[in-house]
């Protein structure tokens, strides 16, 4: 993989589309273009970054493949720090096909799987983390991953970690010092004041840990449970709120332990709506196990809507176990208006604090008003989430809670200067490593062994 | 659908890459796509066909989306014929997604399937042959419907077909000048010479409608049957076929009444491998059946490897079986040589006139070779193969038969100039429509249904 080779791949999907893009990069990258175009001299005389209209050939054949466009970026002001060509051709597989086969004629080489970037990294055209970003950005199915990858790719952690890293090395001076003159006074305050500055790293890195560990729970979309007693309309809900939004990443169909779920998209929010098992009390084991699992759905739900009939009397016991999930958005829906009005119910339930909606499902009453007021909801979960500041993906987490032991560490040991500077110096090379300085060949692979060609 | 409207959509295929290109087209295309820029400034001040880097963002929410390069195209030199921008962005569903909301929200449209390239065609940037060539490029799965895509989008068949309606009203009025001074002696001269120009243009139309017979047969691939005796190691060699060429269009597998057959590529090209039931005489009645439906798929083959094993005794009769298909191309292979010479077969085959070549698929003896005479065989059909002049798709063949039904009743009538004329001036509409002079909206609608969103 000298990088002497020039290199080819198409950028965008396999599929027939309208346009395709094929990039080549690598020192040969103008001549080897120019080799596959009808007009050679006009792409030759052509400035970089101008877009023209050109006729793809085969170099040895001189069979004319496709009308493309062709833009040059001369080395280092492209994405690679190559001389690049960016090909926009028509999004036919077999012209894509034969476009890159008379590249390879010419003596480009086929690219693997993310050599573009991992180019663009040792030139130095990106740090690791932006290679990071791109891949997010690319691979990100839902919007908080997206979010994460948009804040990484514009540098946001790289700023404050830097300042991290200047901290622990700041501290750890001051412990080396200390462990050669021991036992002088001033030097201990420096200590403990060394010491708080390091806790206060701690308590941000905590923060972050707890936030990434929140995102993880959302990140193939809030849980919505639909809950409530037996034959209080939840299965119509769930069906209505399936056919009204329609899923983009269309996660799996199906049961999953008795409990009905599927990945939709809310007001464009990333949604995973729970259907489960009317709650009642009952003496048949099977049943009690479904409703067993539909206590634990409700345990880890973002927003639970707790559905109920408006005909079936009121009970105190269904008021409490709703009120047992306060820390949970609620919603509370007296469904089927149409046969009873519900008031006591309707009045309870408000007076509880709980926001409280009544619906007929079957005649389409305030269904418009319900579906619009879930939005809403969901709308306001995903506004309170908070983003990281420094760990945007599983290997910042890992870095993150490997950093976080051993600061903890050092600030346990902080009477022991040896072994806590141990731990700084361990707490420094993790930072290295999140910046890509140690990028060991091992990390580098990782990073890259998701990357698509063309990437 | 008024073109006052500014459309946009994504123009590579959905899925996670590199890049995806979306594209903006309209009177107010710069003017929303610099709404989602951050460098509005930058942007309306980039010439048009430059190439720079800007940050994508929400025109409401003012939140940067990504980084992306957009290209600028004034009307009328652009794609469409109005002014068009083309975005390349990171090639994330979510990325693609959140920029078409973002145009959306500054007051783009999204495009329905094939709404560009009508556009381009509404607005004289392309004729309706082109508008169909753009659609074979991209939707072509084997090389013969490529090669007839590539042909019409350099509009191979326009001057030809602009002579012909010429010479079809020149020959009208003739004829028409004729109705009116019947009986003079040097017009009917001129009507034979006139019926002999149309004569001409019928063995044009009717070889291009033979060639185009014999490219529909072949478009899913030529078809290659492996036929011979029973147990001769047909389907060994089917399998070790199937397993060296990785087929792109892999048609559904499966068995076709007893007969095996499965899309591959070998050295590039479409074909269609069918393995067949042994052939021998027999009274059972199921394998009589079968035999028949071998005989069948010779019978439509473009190339029979014929597999007969070296240690079953030579037969006159199998020779003259293979003889029988000689307007094919035949290779005749004697596997089992690990057995037997079978040198006796080896000569008779050879001295027919047949190519032959002897193996042992088990102890691989040779098989290279048979696989590289194989690609050459079919490579040798490939390059035989005649492109049309005039004809490249259904449409054009429909019309190229309605107009040579036309015209060549003209001939026949050409003694009753009335008949005559109206026979031409309908062959005359039927060009017409061809070039879609005459587009009636269902013609149009008949191309652009099958476009992809995006094109």
């Amino acid at each position: 993989m000298a990088e002497s080779e020039t290199i080819t791949a198409v950028a965008t999907p396999q599929g027939k589309s309208a346009l395709a893009v094929i990039r080549v990069s690598g020192p040969d990258a103008f001549e080897i273009t120019a080799c596959c175009l009808q007009e050679k001299i006009l792409f030759d005389k052509t400035p970089t970054r101008y877009v023209r209209l050109y006729l793809a050939k085969n170099p040895i054949s001189k069979r004319t493949i496709d009308q493309i466009t062709a833009i040059k970026y001369c080395a280092p002001r492209s994405f690679t720090g190559e001389d690049t060509v960016e090909i926009i051709c028509h999004g036919g597989p077999l012209i894509v096909k034969e476009i890159l086969a008379a590249l390879q004629q010419a003596g480009a080489r086929s690219a693997v799987a993310g050599e573009f970037t991992r180019r663009a990294l040792l030139n130095g055209k990106i740090d690791l983390m932006k290679a990071e970003a791109i891949r997010g950005l690319i691979e990100s199915t839902s919007e908080v991953n997206l979010r994460c990858a948009q804040k990484l790719y514009r540098g946001g952690a790289a700023l404050d970690l830097v300042q991290w890293r200047e901290e622990l090395i700041e501290q750890l001076v001051k412990i080396e010092a200390q462990i050669e003159f021991e036992e002088e006074d001033n030097i201990i305050a420096v200590k403990e004041d060394g010491k708080k500055k390091i806790e206060a790293l701690m308590i941000q890195l905590k923060g972050d840990i707890e936030k990434t560990e929140k995102i993880r729970g959302i990140e193939y979309g809030l849980r919505v449970v639909i809950a409530g007693p037996v034959n209080a309309g939840k299965s119509t809900l769930f069906n209505i709120l399936v056919g009204h939004n329609r899923t983009i990443v269309h996660k799996e169909p199906g049961t999953t332990r008795d409990i009905i779920n599927e990945g939709l998209l809310i007001h464009g929010h990333d949604v995973e709506l729970i259907d489960t098992a009317g709650i009642r009390d009952t003496e048949q084991e099977v049943e009690r196990e479904g409703i067993e699992r539909s206590r634990d759905a409700i345990k880890n739900a973002a927003i639970i809507i707790w559905m109920t009939a408006a005909d079936e009397r009121y009970s105190d016991k269904e008021l409490q176990e709703v009120l047992s999930q306060r820390d949970k958005s609620i919603l509370g829906v007296i469904n089927k208006i149409d046969k009873s009005e519900g008031r006591e119910k309707i009045f309870k339930f408000a007076k509880a604090g709980i926001e409280t909606i009544a619906v007929s499902l079957k005649k389409k009453t305030n269904v418009n008003l319900l579906l619009s007021i879930i939005g809403k909801k969901i709308e306001e979960i995903y506004e309170r989430v908070e983003m990281p500041h420094l760990l945007f993906n599983t290997r910042h987490e890992e870095i993150g809670r490997a950093l976080f032991k051993e600061i903890s560490t050092a600030c346990d040991e902080w009477k022991r200067p040896e072994i806590a500077a141990y731990h700084l110096r361990n707490g420094i090379s993790l930072l290295d490593e999140y910046f890509g300085k140690i990028h060991s060949d091992e990390v580098i692979n990782r990073i890259f062994e998701g990357f698509c060609i063309g990437k």
